[in-house]
């Protein structure tokens, strides 16, 4: 923490502001400038609050130096985090692909698209049992059935389920029918969830909110790994400024800066990300370009009849084709993803 | 809703259109233009979804022409709403000032703040008992304990208590010892927490989340709406922008924009819509002559000792030169807020 | 300035910083602390660029101490500004108001309105020769045309002129015409257009750029100034946010904000800043609640026939109930807006 | 243009509309719904503005829905444009590199540079002798000597220049110096400067303004164009919001967004679009991913003693490591950037 003093700030006033420092069992420097006072404070392990000083007289200024999380930080843990979701490594050299419709609408409906997104190679298959929805008279979601018709689609495909949980009562649910526990956006900052997420027996993907600036995002996921879950991802999946061409504004650099901040692992989802089918493949190409650890991408064999979000969707023939292009792009950053098709290991092996 | 065809559309696609139109039960309206094909739709009674229409091949845009709320809206009920709590009228003619610190740190704190805000003449008082903070390590509020201590308060000042509730657990404490639960702005979009809010047994304080749109807000407040609690009443506390003179960019426009779609009551907080003390007077000024039905304010005694949010705390004194401020802008936009000491009407007559 | 290191900084990385501190003529003084070590400078005399630190190996980050900005700055002086426009102050106790049509469209059109918001009370007279329009294909203004039908309402009603330029051809004819020259939102960063005003013969009214910040809007003063010219008067119209109820969102609290850095007098425009003819009145009174020395307003006779922003325009007689209600206000805040159809001192003597 | 009526209007107000549009020579549609009327319009050839029928009493909202461009737009030309730029094509097939330091400082500095990004393969050379900086104090540029060392820079490498042109007179000077005169992202919407741009010899680089929508980024591009110059591509280069992990927000969704609607091509400047050096390739590599026809970036040998933006500028021998992934990027996506160095026609047959 640096304070700054006013132009015309008194001995009095910076004789205040020491004191106070040392009252908290820190160390005060002076360092006399041209015009003003600055003041050092060394000695607190943990962050300080501006506030604290920012209120005392003739202060103008007081300066945060360092970061206020620790979990989730590389100068803790300095090697990229690999998370297990139901066998399957996500973060490391493998980039991970999630895949599925916004919703569970139907048991024919899941196992056909599951089917579909496995045999492209999709690593991980998601579905929303419990849709957040704007509008109380929108569909939200099937529940509990839900979940139960996700569990059967990974008993024929084999894919571990990612779907999300949006209160205490639908994490216990989650937990015990999926490999991963989403938090979605409009919970990034929902504290009790997340604290709740901190004591899940499965990871949890964690969704950046709409305005959460990058230490917001960090800290969200350090509420869950302060309460000893440290299987957290994070995902990228749009914020919300003026421009229009878009449903959200893909903030594709905030990649490197999570990268370089955290070991955590960060996916991107441009589905929500742009609400426009025809901007997934171009933009999942770009997240993988950027060094994002994998996608998150909604297919749906049936958009026109989705019961949610059916404009973002894309064919599952289309996702066959992004598949092969992840691919590429993945050599071409040094990552891989071998193609789930190709002989060798079986499926079983991998979970 | 309206359908815009592409330039090229040919008979075909447009035939899929109104077929699908058909099939959902409405009654297709084609409108030939010069460049481009119109299809307007009537025979909704509730929203259609544009994505329905915009994943049909030929078909460039679909626009909403009615509002997803109903039950917030003006066009249901014309007269402006009056919420009581605690026997006081929020809403209507008087304009209601809500003061307190931002937490309950200790009894003698809160008793201190209550009587000094009761006797400058604030209508209900405030502090948050639970707290939803950005870090882990912070302050995290005294929980159940808070609560009591805020019901002494109540009992020793006659002032109603309006409180925080961060998720299922804290609301059913809320309602039992406040007399308005809030839903802050990080949990705008917590819908299980708005659903809860909704069979609550107390009026709900909601306030708007930080990046939300004027039909995003309401719509919250059609959640809880929707599940038979119908004393909402709302509060703008600034909006997340590029602008960084404040701590968030407070909308005083959104004040005329809800009164014009909505007949709920709306109040403004400056204190956090700024960040900062000295901007808390002007801003409440400028609230009342927007046409706010109040205002909520940080008072804090001793704002350099306060666990959180202290630099944007005013002290009791210059809460009362606010108040007398207020009540001049409220004449002068015709409306009141008698002086809560006069003589005259007994405090019981008020409810 | 002050440098912070990275954690694991080698003390070969920190000796190049002192280093570089010295070459260039100033102090460095190392605080060591318990995680890192920070550098502060001082002996500089202006402000320093963050960049030239942040690039040596092993600095973290460098955080400016000290504002860019001189000229502007109350730290340079500490007395309000006020301006003097056609022999009427702008700035001090009394409250402007500016009122007239976005754009002069004829003779009649200008005469019309100019006589009606002189009987109302308005201050100053507005309206548009020269146009920046979004489209190249939308009215464009009248040009000197459009100067010298302003000069004749100047000549009939004696209120003072404020015009737009947009380039430097056309603020050698503003200032040939007009009492004052308005730089636009648009150009509010068009270096070139702020030098040359700079050296204008009349005082510049400078209108906030759509996404500046209060920094960026206080340096484009700051060229005004640094060229000659230190009649300034600065207007907030709206920022692009996500917000849709309003055409730009009206930050109202960079009001106190510049009072507080800046001598100058700064106006508000809810016409521009919200793009809705019923927010005017309401968001008028709010500006003047809020501290700001004055408005600028629509007005139209006929707003059905504006070739530009006819839906912002308010009619005369809403205009002539605006300026009662800003006296009331004014007289609220200590200012003052007497009635210019008062008898006592003819107009000249206002001058 | 459609019109929505309030829910109330009266036959009267209907009327009022109708005959509002057959007056302008139009024809109107009325269609009947449960709720509300709304009336189409045709037969008009060009955009109407909305605000034309918003202030008529009983229209609720007017909606535009036909784009206001023309010649920008793919409709009005399918194919993508290729802009030749000294000899080199900009758009089509090839992918285009653009590189240099942010300012000319000097002959030594320029000649340096331009021989290392010529040997790395750039396509086009950059460096600014006219710079738009945010203070007065700051480096302003060196003019037309600049310019002079630019033309010198030339005559050494065979690439062509890219400089930014800042005013009209500074837009005589470009065009007789340089290949391609840039418009800057703060005169995106400085209409004087682009008219003169649209009489230019040259052709222009437009670079997209902090805030600028999609449209107001094409109507840019259009106003060049009205004007007889066709030599239009553009350039995102990151937009203002709340994020603060990089100096702008680089949006590069809008990439596939101008390639739907535009034929021009589009470019992305990662080095002003993050404001960081570590930024610069990864984001080049999503630019070309996402479908950009090139990039622009700022290289500097000696950074840490660059005159302008340092912390962004990569050394020449990150330069040759990004040139290396770019074209293999540009493999990936069916785009191509053959090895400058490679034999066969010799640099002088490409210009």
């Amino acid at each position: 923490m640096l304070i700054v003093m006013e132009k015309g700030a008194t001995a009095e006033q910076v004789r205040c502001v020491t004191d106070r420092i040392k009252a908290l069992g820190f160390k005060p420097h002076p360092i006399p400038g041209a015009e003003r006072l600055a003041i050092g404070i060394t000695g607190n392990h943990g962050p300080l609050d501006p506030a604290e000083f920012e209120i005392i007289p003739g202060v103008l200024q007081a300066i945060r130096v360092t970061k206020p999380y620790k979990l989730v930080s590389r100068e803790v843990k300095a090697a990229d985090t690999v998370v297990e979701v139901g066998g399957r490594p996500v973060g490391g050299r493998r980039v991970t692909v999630i895949a599925g419709p916004c919703a569970v609408e139907s048991e024919a409906q899941i196992l056909t698209i599951a089917a579909r997104v496995k045999e492209a190679g999709a690593d991980l298959f998601r579905a929303g049992a419990f849709k957040p929805r704007t509008s109380p008279y929108s569909f939200q979601g099937l529940g509990l059935a839900g979940l139960k018709i996700l569990a059967r689609a990974r008993d024929e495909t084999g894919l571990p389920i990612v779907t999300e949980a949006v209160d205490e009562e639908s994490m216990a649910m989650v937990e015990d029918y999926a490999d991963a526990a989403q938090v979605g956006a409009r919970n990034m900052q929902n504290f009790s969830l997340l604290k709740r997420a901190g004591k899940s027996k499965v990871p949890i993907f964690l969704k950046r909110g709409m305005s959460a600036t990058l230490d917001e995002f960090l800290m969200a996921a350090e509420y869950i790994m302060s309460e000893g879950n440290f299987g957290v991802f994070l995902c990228e999946r749009g914020v919300r400024t003026f421009a229009d061409h878009t449903r959200n504004t893909l903030d594709l650099p905030i990649v490197p800066a999570v990268k370089h901040l955290s070991h955590l692992p960060i996916l991107v989802d441009p589905s929500h990300g742009t609400g426009r089918r025809e901007m997934v493949l171009p933009l999942s190409r770009a997240a993988i370009a950027v060094g994002a650890d994998g996608i998150m991408v909604e297919v749906h064999h049936e958009p026109e009849k989705a019961l949610s979000d059916g404009p973002q969707a894309i064919l599952p023939e289309q996702f066959t084709e992004l598949m092969r292009q992840i691919r590429g792009m993945a050599g071409l950053v040094g990552r891989e993803h071998e193609d789930a098709q190709a002989p060798g290991p079986p499926p079983q092996s991998q979970s």
